[in-house]
This record gives C-alpha cells, sequence and structure tokens, in this order.
C-alpha cells in the first residue's frame, strides 16, 4: 500500500505473521492499535516481550511455562496414573476440554525424518524416564491421525513396550454429529475397523 | 484457564484487545507466538514499539505516519483540487482503492457532543486553514452515513460556506449487488430521494 507510511506497512507485514491474519486483516489490526487502543498496544507489546523472555518449557511435561513446572505437573490432585501424549500445547487445551484429570507429555512436534526430527527432538527419552520413575500405569497416545502422528504413537508404543504400562490410543472415527455420507473414506474405514458389539 | 501458566494467560487478555479476537483465538495466537514462530513474535515485539514510539499525524491531513507528512500529502502528482474529508485512516485505504487522486483529511472522530468530541478535536480550523490556503475546488464530505457522521458534514458544510469552494456529499443508495427486497429503508428512502435522470 503506497497509501501508508513505511512503518506502517512494516507493521502490518509483521502482523500478518499471526495465524488466520492476511494483509487487510492485519492493515486493520495495525490501525486499531495505532489509532484506537495505543494502551492496549503498550500492554501487548509488554506482555508479549516478557512472555518471549520468560517462558520455556515445563521440566516435567515439557508444556509451555515461565515456571519450573506447569500448572498441571504442579497440580497434586490430578492422578499419576494416566500420562496423555500430545504433539503441541494446544492439544493440552483440547483434551483438557474433556475432564480429564491425569498428566501430559508434550512433543512439540512428530518424527518427521525428512524434517530432521528425530526422537530426541521430541524429548522420547525424558517421556521413558517419565513412565518408569513416577508410577505411570497408562500412557495415553493422542497424536494426531496423520501419518507422521501415526508413526510417532508406533514408535513410543515400541519404545516402551516392556515397561509394564498399559498404552494406548485415542479412538479414530466418525465425529459426533458428523453424517457418514460427509466424512472421508480413511475415516469411515477406521470407523468400521474399530467397531465395538452393540451393547 | 487453570491449565496455562499465569504469564501466557497474560499474554492471552493482551491479544483479546485486537478487534475480533476473542479469547478462544487469543489462545490460539498466544501458543502460535511462543511455539512456532518465535522469531515472528520478536519481530512484532520489535515493529509495535516502533509505531508506537514514532508513529504520529500527518502535518496536513492529519493521517497515521512517522514522517512529517504522510505518503499521499506528500504525493506531487495528485491534485490539490479535490479534498475529501473522512473520519478514519483506514477509511483513507478504502477510499484509495477506487482510483481517488486528490488529498485527504482525516477527522479522527466525529462530532459527538455527548462523548465531548467538539470541532476542535477534530481538527476543524485546520481543515478550514487547508482549504483556504491550498488550492483546494471541492470538499467531498465523506463522513459515514451515521446520525453523528451526518451531523458532521453539516457543520463542516456550514463551516465553509462562503470559502468559494464547492462542497459536495458521497452519494448514499442502493449498494451494487444489493437487492431491494434486502436494503433496510432509510437506505432505499435516501435511493429513492437522490434519484437521477435516465440517461
Amino acid at each position: 500500500m503506497a497509501s501508508l507510511s513505511p512503518l506502517i506497512n512494516e507493521l502490518v507485514e509483521a502482523l500478518t505473521i499471526l495465524p488466520g491474519v492476511g494483509p487487510k486483516s492485519a492493515q486493520r489490526l495495525a490501525l486499531h492499535l495505532l489509532e484506537k487502543d495505543q494502551s492496549g498496544a503498550h500492554r501487548l507489546v509488554g506482555m508479549l516481550s516478557k512472555a518471549l523472555d520468560e517462558v520455556g518449557h515445563c521440566k516435567k511435561c515439557r508444556n509451555l511455562t515461565e515456571k519450573e513446572y506447569c500448572p498441571i505437573c504442579d497440580d497434586a490432585k490430578r492422578t499419576d496414573e494416566q500420562l496423555c501424549v500430545v504433539e503441541t500445547p494446544a492439544e493440552v487445551l483440547a483434551i483438557e476440554q474433556t475432564g480429564f484429570k491425569g498428566r501430559y507429555f508434550v512433543l512439540f512436534g512428530r518424527l518427521s525424518p525428512i524434517d530432521g526430527i528425530g526422537p530426541e527432538k521430541l524429548g522420547l527419552d525424558q517421556l521413558k524416564q517419565q513412565v518408569v520413575e513416577n508410577g505411570v500405569k497408562e500412557v495415553i497416545l493422542a497424536t494426531n491421525p496423520t501419518v507422521e502422528g501415526q508413526a510417532t504413537s508406533q514408535y513410543i508404543q515400541q519404545m516402551l513396550q516392556g515397561s509394564n504400562v498399559l498404552i494406548t490410543r485415542i479412538a479414530h472415527g466418525v465425529p459426533l454429529g458428523g453424517e457418514l455420507e460427509y466424512v472421508d473414506g480413511g475415516t469411515l474405514a477406521h470407523a468400521l475397523a474399530g467397531r465395538k458389539a452393540f451393547d
């Protein structure tokens, strides 16, 4: 946009790194921050730079936190017996909504040799140590149902064989409210293969 | 969210000042900034704090810029004869898309006695001075078609009476592609009253 000043243009461009924000919305955000809510913008700058400086990984589950341990690992009321393995922090939040009361382990990715992501990057040694040391009875594999996600789960399952823990995988099938007609073939095949006795 | 660390929660809250960003999207943005694009996040902090420090108002049209004059006022190729009065910088960008090649004057608001916004806050003295000094031949009033926007236009029209400039108002009517059936009564009344000979 030649009609915006260079510095504002640069701000617009910096805002397009946000997911779901294209050039047009970035423009709207930039003008809002500079024109309508400067105090909010100052606060955002402060919080974001503080968070970038201080937030690291939980020593136990690897989730994002500015403390040594995240609030979930710190919560004595939760059970150590179930450990749910997910790929990202956002997935922890998603599973939290189900009322799950166990612990988590966040991989921050999935095995992907082509991108140079091997077991060490996902902290799988640390995962194994957690399972052995913390009295985990069930490891719930909740990686995404993609090729790499499935491969990651398989790898973890093999790694933990012999550790005397139950290893489970979350169910894949037709989503509630989903109509069979609109469900893709792969999901439907999973749903059929995973059928259970009607009770 | 008890499952997010306090600092991340504060960042989420700071992000909800963005227009169109609710708690859920703010969470997604926060995790994206901290987890997936830290370099982009650092860049955003830098640009936003720089813009907050340096961006002020163009001396001529009051639009946002970090320089003395904005790129539009600085552009010698544009005509001084037409001056378009708008409420916000975003509206400058909207009108730029029509190919308008005149100048602008940005009010940064509209007359609203109840909010304590009078003529001096909108820089109307400065507007008058521009009109007189810069050889403006036509002032195009493009304030929004709200009660305050209309009142603001009316005020400006009265203020400029006797300055020997043509004062026009952008047309209001049925939008292109709009179906009469779905257009509100006020707009339709405007469209009827503003009818023109068919040529």
